[in-house]
């Protein structure tokens, strides 16, 4: 699989470590600020896997070919841009005046503004299972035999998506995935919880289902036969290297001390322990280059999307199922992912159609976004579903998916208190303020099957994380097939010249404010009725029109805790456009919510037609 | 430890696990929803731990010495409802028309509003982590003998919360808590990822350190015989009962079969099954009580908070670990927990203070924050503090707490873009909308070291989920000591009678905005500037007046992405409240920040003191 160009030997890797160690100490310093000694921990290592092991062709970034190399400890940012130095594809002008400097790509944590950066880390125990999913990749759908290297932190291994990252690479036998753990003892305010116990993380890791190596990490022939063996393809485990390392390795006055994490020497230090370390230098040394392999090939052909009648009851959650497997067909990038709930969110429907592009992360919704992000690495396009409740487990990888710039689409059913007799646990009440504080997020409620189907299918091609919110009970198709439903948009479903108040709604509420304005109409008073199904972006301009027309008068309800949904997607447009003169009435769900039915939960949540149209009613009057 | 009461025999355990099992059905069926079959698969198990060995008076739900029983896999309730039904507490009408109905206890997951109920669960692999809570309680602060018993499913088994909880569990010896996992095989879309392999998880249990156990889960004598040795306390480490069980156990047309999940039984099938079940009963049989045992005795003293002098520069993460230490010196009651951050949230002050009330979570902030709930249950005051952006590794656990109404206090440093070099993995940026959307939470941020510590201690009388955000740079002390910052106030810190713009902020802002208002006056412009240290609740009142007081004219700076922060608080309230014309300009981060100085930082987003009076001039021209 590799060129056949020599490899340098361990004499040179030596050499480079040196200058791996000194770049991570001169880079800190001139910056005043990172993590010198969680680098130097880690330089023998990559050292050895980058000069004779990791398959990349540096002037190639983009080759399919290209093995992957993840800094899962993020904060060793130092070493990595000093690897990036020792192959040459970094100048040392830039590392000392670029890292961690502002508008510069040298960032504290490393992030895919760097070309060889696959995904943005610096929140600990993400690396690891965003590498499953690039090896996921790997395996199942380009069929490519490059390989995916992570570098772990030994304090990460506390977090539990470490755990669920081994338990589903080992599951999904991922023997291109290898997990280099730099135990280097000390976490950032003292010893870590295991400290230099190998025999337990081995322990922990073998009962996983790793293949485990356990080496002296600043041991040159050490490293290079493990990193050897963990490409031993008879093994079909991920390998587990457990190195043993020395923090702050190579300078006396911070080597295995307590007190320099995340501190960069000061400058005299540092000019000793360049000394100490051997002095400065410029080599410039690659590693082996993969020989170049196409992925599988892929078809694509046109895709229909699923057609609905108006008025009958489809949930939108089963349109979602429908549409994904219908747009499936039709471009086999698109993958499938879900929590062991794909029955309730209707991802079985892909699952059932195209198993070879489904993956089932079983109760580990951390995991689930981690393998999204992973597979979008490889630009496949992920769609990861669970119930939206439980899209909050992974809020922090949701957060570090948008720094990666990483294109995942998220579906999270049974959303609100209507979900019924099931409880407060299952009933996602905060999604949509989760979502839509995420950085470049969009997000979508739709209300009906044919604007569900319409938005899966606008999901394909979106940036960034976008999230859709569908609902558990099954409501009237109110759209037209041929009705197009732009990210951005809304739909005025009802309204006149004499309209006296604006309703606003999305998902279930939508049917209630359509139910209360049928009220009002009986009563002599006419409303406008919008579907919100784009909530970021929000549909300002129709909004602003309405509110205009309707005397300032405008009323949202939405299944959703009061702060950062519905409610205040619309309060924030109407303020920043400067409408004028804005009477608001909001409903939303602010009581904690118990068992019931969901025309209960509607009504005890004040968020139901009945109530949607006595705060009509007191607006106008 | 028990009363001298004769137990009851095997015998008897397995008339009550009938009734279990024939209960569970009942419940199920008569409501329409819930979960027969994964609480069939449990039901001996806790007919035998019921009926021998959980110490509990069923009489003083509230009594120190009771030991604790929690459902990890709370979509068992139906076998704890009818658990309550055995021992007499809730009775046979309750069961059938109380479940899963509206406005009843008796919810579709178990929730805190039945008073034997320690944790709401339902969002799996939480009950455990909680457990952890309880059981550090029992063993470090109450030094009460109690147990904790948890019951696992399999399918949690995926999470990787469950391993930082067994993790933990053993780093602290807990000794006194038992899990109990039902492997039933069967997940709710299909087979688990492990299914019987008891094996696999026997290795991952004891490689994380517990005390294994694997049994016949429907054999009453391996049951007995398990729990007795689980409570063997000669053996400090936790202890994992693995028990191989049948789902739907009992009922023939159902046990082991895939496609009963979370399905009632259809009323002719139900009565098939009570009958082959051995029909229903009302049964009431208690086990062992406890002998009652106080908590070790705690001290409580005045406690007076630190004082600080105007202007000197403070960090308010500093102001955060010195009222903390102050007020644990005063309330023995008060414990801190911290995800190895602790020199960086300053919790380290407290925990060198009191290192007997301070647990080191590691690098695990889900455990963290579910050992804080568990805490709280025994009555314990927590805070548990690490960088704001990482508290949303633990949101669902956050979302948990709140439907546990449990009184949490959480406290998140280096918010926003402030921090600097780092980057934005260690940004919270979306850290306000996640705490505010929480139902019934207080979300708080202050801007110097007097008012932070005020707030402090105002949240040891706080209840449910509250947050305080503090920030990582130094500071001017604005206040005097004797200052008073009530939960739900602001400060305005600049008003005059001719104000012509209202300037909001929080945090650095605050100082931004002050600067800024500095400016505005040298060129005639006078502005009104509001501290919203209390983002949740927040003061609708003093902001309408400044509204009113400046032609509308309000302008808000947040050091937080745009949506759910403190612009959407102030948005939300103004038009809530009907003030009249408000013309609104909200300064926030909205590009992807990378790193830099935290005045390149302020500068690029926009937020620093000379965009804040650009903006404030062009609202006024």
């Amino acid at each position: 699989m590799t060129t056949t160009a020599t490899l340098a030997d361990l004499s040179t890797a030596r050499d480079v470590a040196r200058q791996l160690r000194v770049d991570s100490v001169r880079a800190s310093t001139s910056a005043g600020s990172g993590h010198p000694t969680s680098s130097m921990s880690a330089a023998d290592l990559l050292a050895v896997l980058v000069t004779r092991h990791l398959r990349y062709d540096w002037d190639s970034p983009e080759s399919d070919a290209n093995d992957h190399l993840i800094f899962s400890k993020g904060h060793a940012s130092p070493l990595l841009y000093a690897v990036y130095k020792a192959v040459g594809v970094v100048s040392d002008a830039e590392l000392m005046s670029g890292y961690r400097r502002f508008g510069q790509r040298l960032q504290g944590h490393p992030t895919p503004v760097l070309p060889w950066v696959d995904v943005a880390t610096g929140s600990l125990g993400q690396g690891l299972p965003d590498g499953v999913g690039v090896a996921l990749a790997g395996r199942y759908l380009d069929e490519v035999p490059y390989r995916v290297w992570v570098l772990c932190g030994d304090s990460e291994m506390a977090e539990g998506s470490m755990w669920e990252a081994l338990d589903k690479a080992a599951y999904y036998r991922l023997s291109n995935l290898v997990a280099i753990v730099d135990v280097n003892r000390l976490g950032q305010s003292g010893p870590t919880e295991l400290q230099w116990d190998l025999d337990a993380y081995a322990r922990r890791a073998s009962a996983f289902g790793a293949r485990v190596l356990t080496i002296d990490g600043h041991d040159l022939e050490e490293i290079d036969e493990a990193l050897r063996s963990a490409t031993d393809r008879t093994d079909d485990r991920p390998t587990v290297i457990l190195a043993r390392t020395l923090k702050g390795r190579g300078f006396s006055e911070v080597e295995n001390m307590e007190g320099w994490h995340g501190k960069p020497l000061p400058k005299e230090m540092a000019d000793r322990a360049i000394r100490e370390l051997g002095g400065s230098s410029d080599l410039v040394v690659r590693g082996p280059v993969p020989v170049d392999e196409a992925p599988v090939s892929r078809y694509t052909t046109g895709a229909s999307l699923p057609s609905y009648a108006v008025g009958d009851k489809i949930a939108t959650r089963r349109a979602y199922g429908d549409a994904l497997t219908a747009l499936g067909g039709g471009n086999s990038r698109i993958v499938a992912l879900d929590g062991e709930v794909g029955n309730s969110t209707f991802s079985e429907e892909f699952a059932k159609a195209f198993g070879d592009r489904y993956f089932e992360m079983y109760i580990a919704e951390q995991q689930m976004i981690a393998a999204a992000v992973g597979l979008s690495v490889r630009h496949y396009i992920p769609f990861a579903s669970t119930f939206a409740a439980f899209l909050s487990r992974a809020y922090d990888f949701i957060r570090m998916a948008s720094i990666s710039r990483a294109d995942i689409r998220l579906v999270g059913s049974h959303a609100g208190v209507e979900i019924g007799a099931d409880g407060p646990s299952q009933m996602a009440l905060e999604d949509l303020a989760m979502l839509r504080a995420v950085q470049g997020s969009t997000v979508l409620y739709p209300s009906d099957a044919v604007s569900t189907a319409s938005l899966v299918a606008a999901m394909v091609e979106l940036d960034g994380v976008s999230y859709l919110r569908t609902t558990r009970g099954a409501y009237p198709v109110l759209y037209e097939n041929d009705s197009s439903f732009p990210v951005g948009g809304s739909k005025v479903l009802r309204s006149g010249p004499s309209d006296a108040v604006t309703l606003v709604g999305a998902g279930v509420t939508l049917h209630e404010c359509l139910a209360a304005a049928a009220l009002l109409e009986s009563e002599g008073i006419a409303a406008r009725v919008i579907d919100l199904y784009s909530v970021k972006p929000v549909d300002t301009a129709t909004l602003s029109e309405a509110v205009a027309a309707t005397d300032g008068r405008i009323l949202v309800a939405e299944d959703h805790h009061p702060e950062g949904g519905l409610g205040s997607a619309v309060a924030e447009a109407l303020l920043a456009a400067g409408t004028p003169s804005v009477r608001f009435t909001h409903l939303a769900v602010r009581d904690l919510p118990g068992s019931g039915s969901t025309a209960e939960q509607l009504a005890a949540q004040e968020i139901d037609a009945d109530h949607i149209a006595a705060a009509a009613r007191a607006l106008v009057s």
